[in-house]
């Protein structure tokens, strides 16, 4: 084997994978061509991912994120929102554990006057995605036509459902890429893969929740910030109205962890019976989308007075769910007892969301399926006090051989301790 | 899509790229696991080149290398050359360009009393590797069953044929990988396909020819002198005698570039017409390999009595080749003509190597041809004195369309001064 410079057997892919690599710049049409080129399939799987891990060392500059994400904008469709009467404003989580905020947030926000037109995917989380927790309910449709979105957002002025093949198809298999080769942790691939979907949405303005702490994508602040940032100037570049809201995930939010338990939970958040981290954090999201759609209404009181509750129905309606229906039930409990008497001093997100996936509320793999019924319910959360032997955890799933495991994960997860820790405010701060 | 931590779609070989990703040991068990899955075809380009990459910017430790090369070694069979009388030894060039060395140097030391098993690949150089220069001699045969491979070192002492498909079949698949990912450019990744091959052909000792220089792999010092320290380390711990010369390849080895033009130069050589650089070149390669032989003989002597021609016609002849049948003939020939009066300054090797490429002299893809007859020859070399309109370069090949962007490749390659450069050993240092 001659290692001769020069003659490369691929000279464009492979010129451009060993520019990054070296830290040069990608040029706007050698980004188009990448995206289009991989998207159709004329670039191979191994010469992408090599070139992603590249980036992962190397990052892109401004401009190259731009047009980065505009060739991944441009690989698809956009859906056309104008034809809605109402400014429309979506949310974006980068995911927690316990996060059933968007079930909330859209009626919610929606009561106030706004349209929410929120396309998700599935992911592969602790738990399912916001589209499988709804999927627990019986009858309820991801699935829509672009003019079914279009009719649900008329009736119940938003829509939580699957983005289609059409959206930012170039996404879609960069994710998948990243997945299995490890490449998913870099700031402008994650921005891009976000934002690409978010902008051919259509929504005129976007709220970003990005999740900070052990159960979180990001652990520390730094990171987290420089991803809001990152993607607040992407928005903004693409002229949607962007801002992002930074808060905490160390705990999970709220008291269920799974998929049907957290419909559950939102269901009796929107019946003000909502646990105080949920609720700040759902009304702190609700005040900046109104804002950035320039309503001015108080979400508190559309909450409180039921009219999120009514719009909450009329979309799962609108989506063929039954929102009266019993929700599945687990086949097996198992309890965790606190071990001392004193206060929560601490109750790890990640440990949770490891035990509720070992449960079965997640997946591995895309194609796997996820318990409706798995999850853990943390009936103590820090702050609170607990004597010996109190009931501090519950774990559901309806494989009993999983409890093992999922018990394993929660070793040394939640700390009891003589005084309460601080208290903490789960928003953190504001970026836009 | 949810970016949620701590879950990944295919655990295992996704955590070790993470773990390399971010600077981490991989342990010896992992790599075994890693090469062995990757050449059974377990684990997917997508995932290997991704690895690659991340190994690319940081690096492998010395046991980690170990333990790669090791896996490679293993995932074939080793050539058993304890049959031979004769102490063996091999020479290794990282390529240069009008590199045509191992056509002399072979015949040579096997002519002072070794034995030379010198198995090559193809490679994708500026010009073809050893086998296609010898495939320019009519009937000559590159590939050898193991039992011919005896009887060619028993007659001649010496052969030059193309290594098999069970010699470190790892290498096989991870080097035509890395041509497409740009991930070739790593010295524990180029370390490992080199002594992989090397110690799994058998040899007892081995001299490594790293050129340095425009025309080269390895254009400074500093990282000749890295490769060369890690793959004299690396042949050492596998109980192979091993060192290294690092040699200039600023300019052209001798005059010709090409296939059936450096075959009729090295027999030029072989009959005591050699120009200086390749002679001092071949001669000091020749002295350290009979040294790591442990031969007492004088190469220089064997070259002008004959000895060495006389070992290259019969190694020739046993591969079915006729030593004095007419080489190709190029159907076209240009040359270049000196601009000035005075003293060739330079001549860039990277630049006659792309025209030589560009002739037909190369390959492309891996399953091109090589056109056997085109090539460039230069006429005038550093330190010649040249008048203006005097032929410095003569570019040959069969397809006249190619003489226009050969001749591009030239611009400026060629420099004329009022005094001579410095004169410069083609022999820089040796490393053992």
């Amino acid at each position: 084997m001659t290692y001769a410079r020069g003659v490369t057997a691929m000279p464009d892919t492979v010129e451009l994978i060993r520019a990054k690599r070296e830290g040069g710049r990608l040029a706007d049409d050698d980004i188009r061509w990448l995206i289009g080129s991989y998207t159709r399939g004329d670039i191979p799987d191994e010469q992408m991912s090599a070139l992603l891990m590249a980036i992962y060392f190397r990052g892109l500059d401004a401009a190259e994120l731009h047009a980065w994400t505009d060739a991944m904008i441009n690989s698809g469709e956009r859906l056309d929102l104008d034809g809605l009467t109402a400014p429309t404003v979506d949310k974006h989580s980068t995911g927690g554990v316990g996060d059933k905020v968007s079930l909330i947030l859209a009626p919610l926000v929606a009561s106030c006057g706004a349209a929410v037109p929120q396309l998700s995917g599935r992911g592969l989380g602790h738990t399912g995605g916001t589209l499988d927790k709804l999927e627990s309910i019986p009858g309820w449709r991801a699935s829509l036509s672009n003019a079914e979105i279009m009719t649900v957002l008329g009736e119940a002025g938003c829509v939580i459902c699957a983005a289609g093949a059409g959206l930012a198809p170039a996404d879609r298999r960069l994710y998948a890429l990243r997945d299995v080769t490890g490449t998913v942790e870099s700031i402008p691939l994650i921005a891009s893969s976000i934002m690409s979907k978010k902008i051919a949405e259509g929504t005129g303005s976007l709220v970003l929740d990005v999740k900070v702490g052990s159960g979180a994508f990001m652990r520390d602040l730094d990171s987290a910030r420089q991803l809001a940032r990152t993607m607040v100037d992407l928005g903004g570049a693409h002229g949607v109205r962007t801002s992002a809201l930074l808060t905490a995930m160390d705990t999970p939010l709220g008291h269920a962890v799974g998929n049907a338990v957290e419909v559950e939970e939102a269901v009796a958040t929107l019946g003000n019976q909502g646990p105080d981290d949920l609720v700040a954090v759902t009304l702190a999201l609700a005040t900046e989308m109104l804002r950035l759609a320039g309503l001015n209404a108080d979400p508190a009181a559309a909450l409180a007075d039921g009219r999120a509750m009514a719009a909450y129905r009329a979309m799962i309606k609108a989506q063929d769910g039954d929102p009266d229906a019993e929700l599945p039930q687990a086949r097996h409990r198992a309890l965790v007892t606190a071990g001392a008497d004193g206060f929560v001093t601490s109750l790890d997100a990640l440990a949770v969301g490891t035990a509720a996936w070992r449960l079965g509320a997640g997946r591995a793999r895309k194609e796997d399926p996820v318990s409706a019924a798995a999850g853990v319910i943390c009936l103590a959360k820090p702050g609170d006090a607990v004597t010996t032997g109190q009931t501090v955890l519950e774990l559901r799933t309806d494989d009993a051989g999983r409890l093992d495991r999922a018990r394993a994960a929660l070793d040394g997860a939640l700390t009891i301790g003589p005084e309460p820790p601080p208290r903490v405010d789960p928003v953190i701060e504001r970026i836009g």
